[in-house]
């Protein structure tokens, strides 16, 4: 993409409004506009790193399994009733809205009743079973406050899975390929190394909950780290019984802030036995599907990952979640030598695949390396008479600052290899 | 994808309440789901034909200069006021929702509005134009009536694309691009030769609009078409001084109902003038932006090709937006040589990139055959004791029932010159 072509452009400063550092960057670089507090667009280049965690989350999920769905925001009141989540005082973050002949109607806040509602139709027997089904699907949810950016929207993109087994052991068995394909996907996204597998309460089917949690400082939450052990724990767990029987000791424990970027619930026959949601054994028995679910919020994920991997100049994407992954900065001074060169180098960058940003603009250098620095693409080439005469292009990486000359016949497998 | 893994099954005969063929056979088929009058669910392979769509509409919305980003649903009702289209009395198909302090909030029906705002905080100058901008994004709207399965959504995936450009020449040539465009896409989803332009009314600042209609006995529409020269006029445009405009005599054009599947309009300044959407001119002027719009139902696009092109054993899908391209089916009747063959050839279509169904399920060969002409991948490849010993597959053409026998060695040659 030629950026003398691309409609954003960056500003010097964040809205006042904006108090978090995820949305003052993300606006200040032009990957998000804001509608209203809590409802954010996706710009050209939000959305291509949008893209970018969605191929990553959907192949971590096709790998297990999954297939993908996408099912209704609006949402019939029937089968919310019937599991009793219908009413604000149960489920206080419903948007409501009304159809012409004034009968109410729901937008979906999450999607275990229609799903699951859904899946009965196509399972009958235990031949059917197990099934995984998938979807990236906006959510609606009526939060009363929303401050933290992208990472807590009214309105936002998720991906939810879910899975129907016929027995515990079968849904333990997938929650537990469910676990290792979202460590997967936090390490693709960069923040593996501060993303902590955390134990929260169940409920009547399972003794706990997992939460992916990222320690973060601009994060609402608050978990005890056993950093040995790669686990942790929320405030809710912090009893002693529970921290034995996960043998972890309370003094070793370090409390973090933290943002919590996934979350997998095993529901066992909750929502199904109240949904009637069942299948014939092989004694030609009825039984309750076993049921769970399995989150990540792509724009939280996105937030995440500018709070932890941003610096004092602006965003520092990790190479899988970057909206393009080369940087071509033309510093011509009105030389049609370096024009021609970096119009080539953008050429060959196309051919050969790799995704490139070319800031092509007539503007002096320090403006572009400072948006270039904003918006945060990983490898910048730098095409000028200095690069010229010695002979190749400046390849400067955005994470460690470090600068090499490259000659142009090597540019490409630098790129690849990197 | 093994069938036996695929978690929908198809189904003899369609829900009571479906009275349209295009819902009828993607339910029967295990396309969709649905969740209520005129709200449905996209299954897994639903969901592949949906994708097929968005594909081919998203290469020829690049290939003409749109540039992808993603609004949101959620709508200030300020802006809406601004033209005067928040009014139940002006645009009737709002669903309007309340955030917990009470004030009202809408559920996008198109967006306009929020694109035109959206677009000012980038644009301040004529260097800044023109610019295209589009989305994939749900829409919303209250219809009375939802009666024609998925081609009148309450709850529908549009692409929508907004036109922002300084002078009404500069539109004029965007929008015969655009038009160029429609007939790209229309012509690969395979209703091309069916899909007519067609003249509606314009507006303050253009003498028409433009309809996209698709000759269909099913259609809601109703148009007359001059086959010869290729276009049609609309029910408003049957005015003798309007077709003698066009060069189009009354007598010649023949009525027929049909399917909008596409619509573009010129806005001139509408819209952006009375939201303030301005740009400084080169003598440092503010003016107007001049806007248009560009809109395409998927689901709508879906189910007029699944009326048009379907067959009374089951929908005929043209190859770019067939769920998968080559459906395998095995008849083994128990034999192991067989099962190994036709998993031979699963492996060997998806070494090539090939997306095949595999019907490795242990079913009789007319369900099977049933099963495969209900849900009309173009290309079926038959192993069984038969073609075995004959050394090669049976491959049969959906839409022709042409069968050819083919040795394995030769079978990718056929698949990808096809």
């Amino acid at each position: 993409m030629r950026q003398s072509q691309l409609f954003t452009k960056t500003r010097k400063s964040a809205p006042k409004d904006e108090v978090t550092k995820n949305a003052q960057l993300l606006i200040r670089a032009g990957y998000i506009h804001k509608e209203m507090a809590g409802v954010y667009d996706y710009l050209p280049l939000g959305f291509r790193v949008i893209e970018n965690i969605r191929k990553i989350i959907r192949e971590e999920m096709n790998a297990i399994g999954g297939q993908e769905v996408s099912l209704s925001a609006l949402q019939d009141p029937e089968i919310w009733k019937a599991t009793d989540r219908w009413d604000d005082s149960k489920v206080d973050v419903w948007f409501k809205t009304k159809l012409k002949n004034d009968s109410e109607l729901g937008l979906g806040c999450t999607h275990e009743e229609p799903m699951a509602r859904m899946m009965q139709e196509h399972v009958s027997s235990y031949r059917d079973l197990p099934r995984y089904a998938y979807q990236f699907q906006t959510k609606f949810r009526n939060e009363l406050r929303a401050k933290s950016g992208i990472m807590r929207g009214r309105e936002f993109l998720m991906k939810d899975m879910y899975s129907f087994s016929r027995n515990q052991e079968e849904l333990d068995a997938f929650y537990d390929k469910a676990i290792q394909a979202y460590k997967n996907v936090f390490e693709r996204a960069g923040i593996g190394d501060k993303t902590y597998l955390t134990f929260a309460s169940g409920g009547m089917f399972s003794k706990f909950s997992h939460e992916f949690q990222t320690l973060c400082d601009a994060g609402e939450d608050r978990i005890f780290v056993d950093k040995e052990k790669g686990i942790a724990v929320n405030e809710g767990m912090m009893r002693d019984e529970i921290l034995k029987s996960l043998g972890v000791a309370r003094e070793t424990l370090v409390e973090s802030k933290s943002i919590e970027v996934g979350n997998i619930f095993k529901f066992g026959t909750r929502y199904t036995s109240e949904l009637g949601v069942t299948f014939k054994d092989e004694d030609g028995k009825d039984m309750p599907v076993v049921f769970g679910s399995y989150g990540i919020g792509l724009g939280r994920l996105m937030g995440a990952i500018v709070e932890l991997l941003s610096d004092a100049k602006g965003i520092v994407w990790p190479k899988e979640i970057a909206p393009y992954q080369a940087h071509i900065i033309a510093i011509s001074g009105g030389n049609k030598d370096v024009i021609t060169e970096a119009n080539n180098l953008y050429s060959l960058l196309k051919d050969h695949g790799i995704e490139t940003l070319y800031d092509d603009r007539d503007l002096r250098a320090g403006e572009k390396f400072a948006d270039s620095d904003l918006i945060g693409i990983p490898t910048r080439l730098i095409v000028s008479e200095k690069t010229l005469s010695a002979g190749g292009v400046e390849v400067v990486s955005r994470s460690s600052g470090a600068t090499t000359l490259v000659s142009e016949s090597a540019i490409i497998d630098v790129l690849t290899k990197e």
